[in-house]
């Protein structure tokens, strides 16, 4: 069975796990718009593809993953996980299984407004969210609402231009500022089918977690792991704990139940007087995903065999808890 | 040999580095204010101190070197290079060498406008830099100086509240950002001495590169390795190559002869039309300096027989040019 992985960038340990479950039966391919990759070190196979927006994108994969027998695909990128959806069935024809949700929930998650209805309209706790400035001020004044307000652009990726406005000069200025950084970035893309390019959200204070919720490829949520963010640094988990919080992995169920999304959701979520609030969605594997397969578990094993049509027991996609897993910088030679 | 690396931080390579060098005749302690460092779990002996700005950390550290047998004192972190610095004769008096510049060469690190000061007057370039915003704005009207202009914290660290002014209403809002976030971070601490605790610098296009200027423990310049910076995210280095670039190095020859620090110099560099400006300086092991190690430079060994009262030949702190790293991600369970 042969792998690929697209907008792989950074990501060098998403190869390792994969190269270690296929063994000698398969390879893994990775594929990025340049070769700034340290995954690329590590693949089987590599190569530079076109940039997702371009028209050859979808025909370059197309032709690269009959050629080299690709059986499954996932991609690692927004973006790309939203033009992969819209051509599933292209690939489906040519025999590679691409890991993707539904193109509706990928837009869920990727424009934070469609986030905040999807989850408040199925009865999840979410932060307040605008997309009308004027109307988060004329809230304040109400005394409906309060500063600090987060800014952030909708169709955001990472920490970029996400801000913390605590006044209305803040908030005039940082909304002209992340309209600036997404007009001058790749935002710009999933941003132009709208004028509302920035998502005001009320700033939620508490504990921090985040969470895969593992469905497998018919959409059946199969698990939840939880982390508990212990310190963070420029957006992303630089330490964090493995936990048993019930009341959270309930929660996550039954969203991944709601969301039928396929494999890997992961999930950013605030404790709030014991509520937890879901902040963010991404429907792949985030970030935080080591942390979970340090506790033992294994998604892209299961994958594989969840691929070829096997049963996987939940051992396989289980973490231990109560352990601490640490980010740790190492420089490669190349 | 036992040595102690303080503000340890986040970096347990060196503490990875300093054990391969002492092998069994040694053990590394670091110590931190908190016990959120990976670092622990590498080193062979781990203490919390009290805060830096504490009355009690140099009184705490004296004593702890005095228990345990500490040689050599090496910080991490640009606040504790100060304070040790000016405390470096008592730890002299009960045998422990700390590995730091003179007090007065720290604070040209620390302080961006001494920085700049020094380096004008000792004819090397650097960006024009202003601590007066109206002079800033009287500038640009008189076309001397053009937007963008960088705005950040004199005493900063790392990219805390860097940001980039493209007009005086970005100018003025962030001026007011950048003095909150200092009032709110321990930047307060360092910048409590001035009033005037935000720096303006023309913003120089041109390619970046980073550099060790490796001094002995006299003062004396033994070597540069240079490194070109390929990609950076968040104000780190994620890619970089070691380069032979003669005219950087000849440059930096000169700065660590004028500086006559102790050990490493941590330097920022931008290439304009061929000409090397500094940017930054540190005096102190930097982000970069794995790059460094990678290409075979052992400046650990180096401070370990130079403390030893050996001579160290040029090999220990040469470097391999042409080869690229890049920065690597593991998540480790401590």
């Amino acid at each position: 069975m042969n792998v690929m992985l697209t907008s792989v960038g950074r990501r060098a340990y998403m190869v390792k796990y994969f190269k270690e479950v296929l063994g000698n039966n398969g390879k893994v391919f990775v594929c990025n718009s340049d070769d700034k990759s340290i995954a690329f070190k590590y693949a089987d196979e590599k190569v530079i593809s076109p940039l997702i927006y371009d028209s050859n994108y979808i025909p370059f994969l197309l032709e690269y993953c009959k050629e080299n027998r690709i059986d499954i695909v996932i991609s690692l990128f927004d973006i790309d996980l939203l033009m992969l959806a819209k051509h599933k069935k292209q690939f489906e024809e040519i025999g590679t299984k691409v890991i993707v949700s539904d193109p509706s929930i990928v837009e869920v998650c990727n424009d934070k407004w469609k986030t905040y209805k999807f989850l408040t309209d199925n009865d999840f706790h979410a932060p307040m969210s605008f997309l009308d400035m004027n109307e988060v001020i004329e809230k304040i004044s109400e005394g409906k609402l309060s500063y600090p307000i987060v800014v952030k652009p909708r169709y955001g990726c990472g920490s970029i231009s996400v801000a913390i406005a605590y006044d209305e000069e803040d908030l005039r200025y940082l909304t002209k500022k992340a309209n600036e950084d997404i007009a001058n970035s790749y935002l710009k893309y999933e941003s132009s089918v709208t004028t509302d390019k920035v998502i005001y959200q009320e700033c939620l204070k508490g504990q921090e977690y985040g969470a895969d919720i593992i469905n497998d490829l018919t959409g059946k949520t199969q698990n939840v792991i939880v982390r508990k963010k212990l310190a963070m640094r420029s957006g992303e988990t630089d330490i964090a704990q493995l936990v048993d919080e019930q009341n959270i992995k309930e929660t996550l169920v039954r969203l991944g139940k709601t969301t039928k999304h396929i494999a890997n959701m992961d999930c950013d979520i605030f404790m709030v007087n014991g509520i937890p609030y879901i902040l963010e969605m991404n429907a792949r594997f985030g970030g935080g995903y080591p942390f979970s397969h340090m506790g033992g578990c294994n998604l892209p094993k299961a994958i594989v065999e969840w691929a070829k049509g096997k049963t996987v027991d939940k051992d396989t996609i289980s973490a231990r808890t109560g352990i601490t897993g640490y980010k740790e910088i190492y420089i490669t030679e190349i």
